[in-house]
């Protein structure tokens, strides 16, 4: 889809970070004037609805710098270059609540902040989970806190703000339509 | 909520932008590590469920540099600086669809990319639409095309990838709740 398109007529590059790079595109609009356009490039996520056997959601509660607090969302990471979203599913479901599951299943693809962001995340559902014998190690600078919650609390949190981020309020709405 | 709190030791600015900044932070970790976390900071937005009488959903189709292509969305914009959601909420909605609104609850804020960004999106829900006599005018840069979509066609372009972003999404989702 292609409708209103925006040319690149030149490209600025700002900053190349470990997690994300940012750019700055002068574009052509369709009425020929030129503007600006921010970009932020970022390597893309995975977003697990991990559901125990009991229909217990997994969430985590993790610190978010950007956002100066913490929040229990559900698990997630970056994708490795070149990793396909399956295998960082896994991978983030094992370090940052230490089960495997044997069955996952992919939900929906969607970009988090398309108006200044290329960040797409890919949601995936995790059922029969087993806990691992080890377990996976998390990324050294990061802290997180495993809880398994209702649907009901799930939805509690996000009334009170604990639950405050767009993947983890759109898995709590998925999984309230498959009741 | 501060559980596992990152100190800021030290903060560089990389970029004033027209519409997000980009700092990087030095923070102290909870072990007593330092790590950096690059960070946006984006003045928040607002988006819009806008339904009509029949209950037909308003949706955008724009095109996001960010992305390279247009996606359809549910109607959204920026926080001008000391505007208040609900403000910013009349005014997208009048700017991209030409409806202005009798009816305006709050429904959910949500961190769009908490994992870097501080965008919090204010969603709305508007009712009792009825069309202006002189259409507002649009952002200078801005080109979008007006849809009114049954739910059932919106969940059919998020399975084509026509709708591609979280707020939109969690709309739907939302919606499909309400039946």
């Amino acid at each position: 889809m292609k409708k209103f398109e925006e040319k690149t007529v030149a490209s600025q590059s700002i900053f190349q970070g470990r997690v994300i790079s940012l750019k700055v595109d002068d574009v052509q609009l369709p009425n020929g004037e030129v503007a600006k356009r921010e970009i932020v490039n970022h390597p893309g996520a995975v977003a697990i609805v991990a559901l125990t056997d009991e229909g217990k959601l997994l969430v985590v509660e993790q610190y978010r710098k950007a956002l100066e607090r913490s929040i229990v969302e559900i698990p997630a990471g970056k994708l490795e270059p070149g990793e396909k979203p399956e295998t960082t599913a896994r991978r983030e479901l094992e370090e940052e609540t230490g089960y495997a599951c044997e069955e996952l299943t992919y939900l929906q693809t969607f970009a988090t902040s398309p108006g200044f962001a290329d960040e797409v995340i890919h949601l995936f559902v995790a059922r029969k989970l087993t806990p691992l014998q080890e377990k996976a190690a998390l990324d050294e600078d990061e802290f997180v806190e495993l809880m398994e919650v209702t649907l009901e609390e799930a939805e509690a949190m996000m009334a009170s703000g604990a639950i405050y981020d767009a993947k983890t309020a759109y898995a709590i709405m998925w999984l309230k339509n498959q009741k």
